[in-house]
C-alpha cells in the first residue's frame, strides 16, 4: 500500500483533496488508489441529495451536517455543479454558505466540477464517495441539481435518495409523477412555510398513498425549512430508518447488488471509451472526419474502419 | 435502396415518423436505414436552440418556423424532452402551441423522449435531424433545454448554435460567462420586453464584444419578443448570414470536419456501449456485482474479467 492510500484512510485531509481532484481530472493514478482503498469501503451512509435550482438543496445540506456533527457523525459532502452554461455559478456560490463547517475537521466539503465531462458524471461521483468513505467518513451527503438524465444518475448512486420539491414548483404535481418515483426514497417539501405548502404537500402525499412499495420502503415525505433548521431532526431520522430498513429485511445486499451492476456497465463502457481514445490516433480520425464531412463515407463506416485499425473490432 | 428509405426521401410524413420512433428506441435497423439515407444529407441548415426552462425557446421556434414557411422553405422541428423528473411535462406541455403548425405538411415536428438513455442524448437526436435533412426539409430546428451536459452539448452538434436568454435570469452575467461563450453563435434575449431588458442587453453586449471571434464569426445579440413574433425576422437573417459566412470564408467545411470528429467519438463509445450490452452476459455480470458488493473483488478488477470473458480485452 502506497503512502498515499494510507494517509487517505488515516483521514488526511490533504490526500483525500489530491484523490478527489485525481477524480476529477480523470488522471490514472486516480483507479489504482481507489482499488487500494476499496476494501476499506461499504461503511458510510451514503446520501443523494437532489433538487430543481432554487430548491434549497444546499441549505438542507449544511442544516443536515449539523445535525450529524451534533451526533458526533463525521461528515463528507459531495457538490455536484454540472457546469452547465446556464446553472454554472449558482452552486458554488451556494457552497460559500457553507464556511460554517469549515474550522471543523470533522466536515470534508468538496464542489467537483464537471466542465468537459461528457458522460461519466455519476461514476465520478460515486468514486469520490468511495474515497470519503475509505476516508472515514460516517455519512456522505452527495448533493446534485436534478436537471439532466447524468444529474439525476448522481443521487440514484447513492443507497439512499433524497428529492427535495418546493410548493408551487409544479403546477401539476401529475407531471412529476412516473420520473420522482422511481428515484426517491425520501421526499422533502422545502420552503414548507410558504404559503401554497399545505396543498402542495397534501398533493403528493395522495401520490405517495398511490405509489407501490420498493424493496419493502414506501417513499417518506418530510416538509422542512432549511433556512430556519426546521424539520432536519425528522428528516435525518428518515434517512436512518431507510437504511436500517434495508439492512434489517436483508434487503440491503440486493439493493447493492443491483447499484454494483449498474455501475459495473458504467465502468465498462468507461474502460471501452479510454480505450478509444488511446488507440484511436488523432490524424486517422482527422482523414476519417473529412471522408465524413464529404459524404464520401458514412459515419458508421468509418467508425467500424476505426475500431478495426485500433484492433478493438 | 429499400422502400424504407426511398420513402423517407420522398418526404413522406410516416417514414420519417417511424424512422425517428427507430432511432429513439436504439433498434438495429435505424442503422441500416441512417446509412442509406446519409448520402443524401448536407443540404439542410440545422439550427440547435438551447436555453434555461422558462426563456420561451418553444414559441421562439415556433415563430421561427412560421417565418421560414411565409418564406417558402420547409422545417423540421426536433425537440428534445429531457425526461428528468424535474422537467419532465413541461416541454411537451410547450409542443401543444405548436398545433398551429400541425395541418401544414411543410412542417414536421417531432418531440423526442429520452426516458432511460442515458447518454448518447446528442448523437440520437443529430440522426434525427439527419433523417430530416435527407427528408429534404430547408431547415432543421433543434429544441433542447440547456440544463445538464449531454443536453447542451445537443445543440453543439447543430450547424449554428442560438442561446435564449430572458433578462434576470442571470443576476450575474459573469457567471454565465465561458459556458456560453463557447457554445453560442447568435444570442437571443427573449421577453426583451420586460423592464430589465436593455440593462441585461447592454451587460451581455458589453461581454460579447470582449469576446474573441471564432470561425471569424463573432457571436451576434438579439432581442426578440416571441410571443409577440417581435425580432423573428432579423434573428432569422442572422442565422442565415452566420451560415453565409461559414460558406463564404470556405470555413464551413473546418467546422463541419469539427464536428464529425466530436461525433465520431460519441459515436465509437456508442459502438463498444452495444458491444457490451450484447457480448457481456446478465448472469456473469450478477455474479461479479455480488463479489463487487461483498468487497471480494473491487470493480475495476470485475470489469476486466467481464471484458476478458466477451473477448473485448
Amino acid at each position: 500500500m502506497t503512502s498515499w492510500a494510507e494517509r487517505v484512510l488515516a483521514g488526511d485531509v490533504r490526500a483525500i483533496s489530491r484523490a478527489l481532484s485525481a477524480i476529477e481530472d480523470g488522471r490514472a493514478e486516480a483507479e489504482h488508489l481507489l482499488r487500494q482503498l476499496f476494501p476499506h469501503t461499504g461503511r458510510a451512509a451514503i446520501v443523494g441529495i437532489t433538487g430543481a435550482p432554487g430548491s434549497g438543496k444546499s441549505t438542507l445540506v449544511d442544516r443536515l451536517a449539523g445535525r450529524y456533527r451534533r451526533e458526533g457523525r463525521t461528515v463528507g459532502i459531495v457538490a455536484v455543479d454540472p457546469s452547465s452554461p446556464f446553472t454554472g455559478g449558482a452552486i458554488l456560490g451556494d457552497r460559500i454558505r457553507m464556511q460554517g463547517h469549515a474550522a471543523d475537521r470533522g466536515v470534508f466539503i468538496r464542489s467537483m466540477a464537471t466542465r468537459g465531462w461528457l458522460g461519466g458524471l455519476a461514476e465520478r461521483t460515486a468514486e469520490a464517495a468511495w474515497v470519503l468513505d475509505a476516508a472515514g467518513k460516517d455519512v456522505i451527503l452527495v448533493e446534485t441539481v436534478g436537471v439532466g438524465q447524468d444529474e439525476v444518475e448522481v443521487a440514484r448512486l447513492a443507497d439512499c435518495t433524497v428529492v427535495v420539491l418546493v410548493p408551487g414548483m409544479g403546477d401539476d404535481v401529475q407531471n412529476l409523477k412516473a420520473g420522482l418515483m422511481e428515484i426517491a426514497d425520501v421526499f422533502v417539501v422545502n420552503k414548507a412555510d410558504l404559503p401554497d405548502a399545505g396543498r402542495f404537500e397534501r398533493q403528493l402525499r395522495a401520490m405517495l398513498e398511490m405509489a407501490p412499495e420498493r424493496d419493502g420502503w414506501r417513499p417518506r415525505l418530510l416538509p422542512t425549512v432549511a433556512i430556519e433548521d426546521q424539520g432536519t431532526a425528522p428528516l435525518a431520522e428518515a434517512i436512518d430508518q431507510f437504511a436500517a430498513a434495508m439492512r434489517g429485511k436483508g434487503r440491503e445486499s440486493q439493493r447493492r447488488i443491483e447499484h454494483w451492476k449498474r455501475r459495473l456497465v458504467l465502468l465498462l463502457e468507461r474502460r471501452l471509451a479510454e480505450r478509444v481514445s488511446r488507440q484511436i490516433d488523432e490524424r486517422a480520425l482527422d482523414a476519417l472526419a473529412i471522408q465524413v464531412a464529404a459524404r464520401e463515407k458514412d459515419p458508421y463506416a468509418a467508425v467500424d474502419e476505426a475500431l478495426a485499425k485500433a484492433g478493438i473490432a
